[in-house]
């Protein structure tokens, strides 16, 4: 998929262990029914083989909706697959390893924790930026202080590239995070966790609409 | 380094959690002064970067007594630092996928468990194999059925590539795998746990050299 396509508003970060015994497939299943514009596969526990296979599988399933699917931390497995993209945090590669590895065949996005990751980030060629913590969440605890909208609207008038916002997020406060001017709202606890996650990813990507008509 | 040039004798295995609290750079510093002629660092529990940076300093080190450094596992953190080579276990990303992404920029080796093993990964252009386990190991718990040096002696009738035998080996069933027609000895815990790697990789590479000459 070529980058400048990528629509960002919806960007489920997946999270095995939220999903009350649910395969991660049939997490993405259904979220994407719902409205979900991007995936991000993560997976911190299994082996590399394992990972890989639900990749295949994942991406399998995202590409005949033309999603683009993106993995988190493990660039030799967004390689493996041919995903899209991969994103990375602040202590996995670092951001021009993983560019000169992938040149431009592939989408890198960022972790920024700061105002100073974002600009550096930028700065390195990142093709987008997870803005995090907007707000403190359960779902990581090794997290930065949360920025809230104010830290988020700060990153945005310093940078150019798309950016999302994630940490804390949920149908009933993703319009702000629009409003601030990001370009989507990335969550994992409010779709991998929902009871039915369909129809939380719908109330997400409505809420997210009708912020960016306002 | 050109793959033909690789001396497999005596192949350390990192292991961070066998290293008394010594650095894995200070286990690696003190066993090539013995003789190890290869080193694989595994790290399963750290992140990316820290995989990368522990890397980075190894690489070093090696570097200037030209001996190889293989990644094990991760062919991103391997990619990265510019790694001679990449291990792969059966739980590991498939050696098609792997040598499709490095073509022929780096070496290959494949733990092999069975005859089968060996043959598959041979067939599928691996550079080297590590036949394990030859004995029983306390290092890891989720291996095959030891495959004794009959075992080993099939595997070598049976592929033209190196290999070199792992598990349960030491200073003194290191010549028997040697004469059963291995290229080296890989350990882990001989050479990691030992109160003096030095001492202890210096007899290995002794009774290896040994037995070659008898």
């Amino acid at each position: 998929m070529e980058h400048s396509l990528v629509d960002y508003s919806l960007y489920l970060v997946t999270d095995r262990g939220l999903s009350s015994g649910r395969s991660t497939l049939e997490i993405v299943e259904t979220a994407v029914r719902g409205g979900v514009t991007c995936v991000q596969l993560r997976e911190k526990e299994c082996s590399t083989l394992e990972f890989i296979e639900q990749a295949i599988a994942v991406k399998e399933r995202l590409k005949a909706l033309n999603i683009p699917l993106i993995i988190n931390d493990r660039l030799d497995v967004a390689q493996a697959v041919r995903a899209d993209g991969v994103h990375l945090g602040q202590t996995d590669m670092p951001l021009k390893m993983a560019r000169e590895i992938v040149k431009v065949s592939m989408i890198i996005g960022i972790s920024a924790e700061s105002l100073g990751d974002a600009i550096q980030a930028e700065k390195d060629g990142a093709d987008y930026l997870g803005v995090s913590p907007i707000y403190a969440t359960p779902t990581k605890t090794d997290t930065a202080p949360p920025l809230g909208l104010e830290g988020l609207r700060t990153i945005r008038a310093a940078v150019d590239i798309p950016l999302v916002g994630i940490g804390g997020l949920n149908p009933d406060n993703a319009a702000g995070v629009i409003r601030s001017g990001a370009d989507g709202v990335a969550v994992v606890s409010a779709i991998v966790a929902a009871d039915d996650p369909e129809k939380a990813a719908r109330r997400l990507i409505e809420n997210i609409e009708r912020a960016r008509r306002q």
